[in-house]
């Protein structure tokens, strides 16, 4: 469904910089982009390509307007404005709504006529779907779970059993959301005994799960991941720990048991925060960063050697790290040279 | 199926302050506990909920007795007690016998009548299950796989072929046991071939793996992993690894080829052991831990910054890590007075 | 299928010490070789074992020929031998060409007769398939990916829309090609709008691909993985990464957005590599290092604790770590005496 210029400024309220009759019907790279494309700058690294681009419309910031020779749509958020844009062009495909023979459904499951259930997917007893649900191949929905409206499990996905995911979230191929806690008590030899987890998962609406993420239940009450939270691929959500709104995880990071992340944070790949630990509002955390303690202040931490830093004092001390078998030199020949002058002791 | 405080205080050897008719069906927190509920205290950072509780009754130690204010069963190991009594009080539900039309059945497989094969389930050539045992949806148990009793294989696990599965384990969903190992022969331009890997993996009795897991076959000889050990989520276990008894690894791990972790240890998330490496017995690893070479002692060990290091160790270097651009300073300012010091060189 | 020993001489290039007509017909450990098996001696720390080793013969280097004491093929190169010599006695199970009855292919796909489909796998439309391609039990590929002969796809694999894999491939278990880039546009309250994610991934020619590794597709342009490269369990390759040709990349290391690998590069596990970076060609990266920015020669880097750092230097300033603690109290000591000592200020 193609788009013109001027719709897309009305829409997403840009200045128009071209003919607003222009029509674009998909998104390009500013490098390789055609006539007939749109494309859009956001980060400063890719400005040399502006000069060129052969796209039909750039959207970008007001600093960039004067250096682009195609039509411009200006905006504060050029990024934001794509994405908009991106999803009216490339809508996914629409469902198509029915069961495949060859998946399972249990009777007594509330499966709207909307819903796709594609082949080889598994719905057990007592699941609950809303209207327009998808149900990738071979994804399995166990029993007296609950699917919000829109919501699209892509293939392979397991939803186990009792989990609440919302309303048009996206599970990613082999997500797997409500294995058990890791819960396990010693007795004095040293083996374990399981602890039966009992809680639940509970995943409010807009939220985005990764490929290969895994998703805990709660061992009493429930792992909650709330609204609109984002999370990469190969996560690892522990039992009963919270994310807040709005929160992005980005790939391999983990939360371990108990811990609460707040809204609006940024928690970098491979970065590891320990159990029953509390992460305010509006923390950003640098790739593989390890928390070992509360963050109680909103600002960008970093620091895989020990519990998070403050961000500049991270950096300086990171930075030393690279002189250290200088500086241990350097100590050693003050000490020699020290034990050689005359002194008073 | 609801306990007597009286029965649950026989069978865990506790001491009971309360009647012993009392009956409780179901568990819950502390904080949320509703009368018939019992409760567990065994983690000092909750002892304030313990007033206020309304719990049915609570499980926990000597020293928190007095405070308790509900029926209380007093154990040296409340969370041990706790786990048992979850387990009686919410046992996993029953199975049900029988094969799934949508399931698939190599004809030769051993498949005793008390198990349960779940739709979309793949049965290969030549598996032989044991008694009880649950073969999820979506689960493929591959040619020549054994299975021992009470095994539970949930949705979408992939039991490679030939790989032993001990009794009374609990394999979690798109955990994958048996892939080929990583092993590879370089050529002088640089190119790989793979080297076949022809090993099994055997994991003993009453093992729990977790969710997207990966344990590589051995290339000639076995991958082991042996009684009673726990895997949390994420982990990769990599060929001809051995992991001792009653091991308990977190979340995000990974042992590299040939490795052997001893019995009884317990190794944080994120944590990482090379290759070739023999950690002893009765070892702790912290959280992100980097093992690089053998741990002879047992001990608590941590350091993602080097090889692992014994704890206090660990903790002072990296506590004075956070001080490291003060200490460039101060030892820079030293050099400078020293310069200017009159010396006799 | 046997091989004698005059064989592999001439196949491999080998000196041979011994009867070339004497027969070999499985691989074996060193330590537990039988005659009639073959075994092999490549790392230095097994040497021992090569005096009481049973083995029907040893492929080894010529400085070890001297110490064995049965047949031995020399070679510059003995593990790259061994892998062809086990490929050819250990090949992997014929294809059994056609489609199982439970596996679901959309009508209008590309399936020649000579490939098989097992059990539960799902084959979308507008798919193509190869000459003598697996696809495994409960296996997905989705609508329009295309896949080259001779390559499996082992169970649970899911392949997603439009992705094209080259031939001679072998994905393991659980891996997931073509998922959506992490790519989200966030507005001025906080919250995320999803950016359609329009590449592909394109997989070259004779790659590997570990169990439960997950590939995301490009977000405009694509994500690519040339030819003949390794790529281990648990491994995360962001949108819009290359990954140069022949290189191999362990368990559990991470490739951010866009960033750019070169050829013949060896990473270790638990590595990671921020976003739009680049690494030349012939890089190794130890376990657990963090790339922040271009690597731009060829070489060995470690560092967890902060951009990676060429080899010599990273080991000498990890080794002083660990005297942290000490070089802290040191420098205290010094500045103490050096108050205490009468200077000119």
């Amino acid at each position: 469904m193609p788009l013109t210029l001027g719709e897309i400024a009305v829409r997403y309220g840009c200045e128009l910089r071209g003919d607003p009759d222009l029509v674009v019907d998909r998104v390009a790279n500013l490098a390789d982009a055609q006539p007939g494309t749109i494309a859009f700058l956001a980060n400063p690294r890719f400005r040399p390509l502006l000069e060129r681009s052969r796209a039909g419309a750039i959207v970008l910031g007001p600093d960039d307007a004067e250096a682009c020779s195609v039509p411009a749509l200006i905006s504060a958020n050029p990024y934001l404005v794509f994405a908009g844009v991106a999803a009216q062009l490339h809508p996914p495909p629409p469902l198509q709504p029915g069961m495949h023979h060859l998946a399972s459904v249990a009777d007594d499951c509330q499966l709207p006529d909307s819903c796709e259930v594609a082949a080889g997917a598994v719905i057990e007893t007592g699941v609950r779907l809303g209207e327009r649900v998808l149900i990738g191949p071979n994804a399995v929905i166990c029993r007296g779970a609950i699917i919000g409206d829109d919501t699209r499990v892509l293939a392979g996905v397991v939803v186990c059993h009792d989990v609440h995911i919302g309303a048009r979230c996206l599970l990613h191929p082999g997500a797997v959301i409500g294995s058990d806690g890791f819960g396990n008590a010693r007795d004095t030899a040293g083996a374990w005994t399981k602890v039966p987890q009992l809680g639940r998962v509970v995943v409010g609406d807009d939220v985005e799960i990764g490929a290969n993420t895994t998703i805990d239940r709660g061992a009493i009450g429930d792992t909650r991941i709330h609204d609109g939270v984002r999370l990469d691929n190969l996560i690892h959500i522990a039992h009963n720990v919270s994310i807040g709104a709005h929160t992005a995880i980005a790939a391999q990071a983990g939360v371990a048991g108990s811990s609460r992340v707040g809204a609006r944070c940024m928690i970098g790949g491979h970065a590891a925060i320990s159990d029953h630990v509390e992460v305010a509002d509006d923390v950003v955390l640098l790739g593989a960063t390890m928390v070992t303690g509360d963050i109680r202040k909103p600002g960008a931490y970093g620091g895989p050697a020990n519990s998070a830093d403050e961000i500049l004092r991270w950096r300086r001390n990171a930075a030393r790290f690279r002189q250290l078998d200088d500086m241990a030199r350097r100590l050693k020949r003050l000490e020699r040279r020290q034990q050689e002058t005359p002194s008073d002791d």
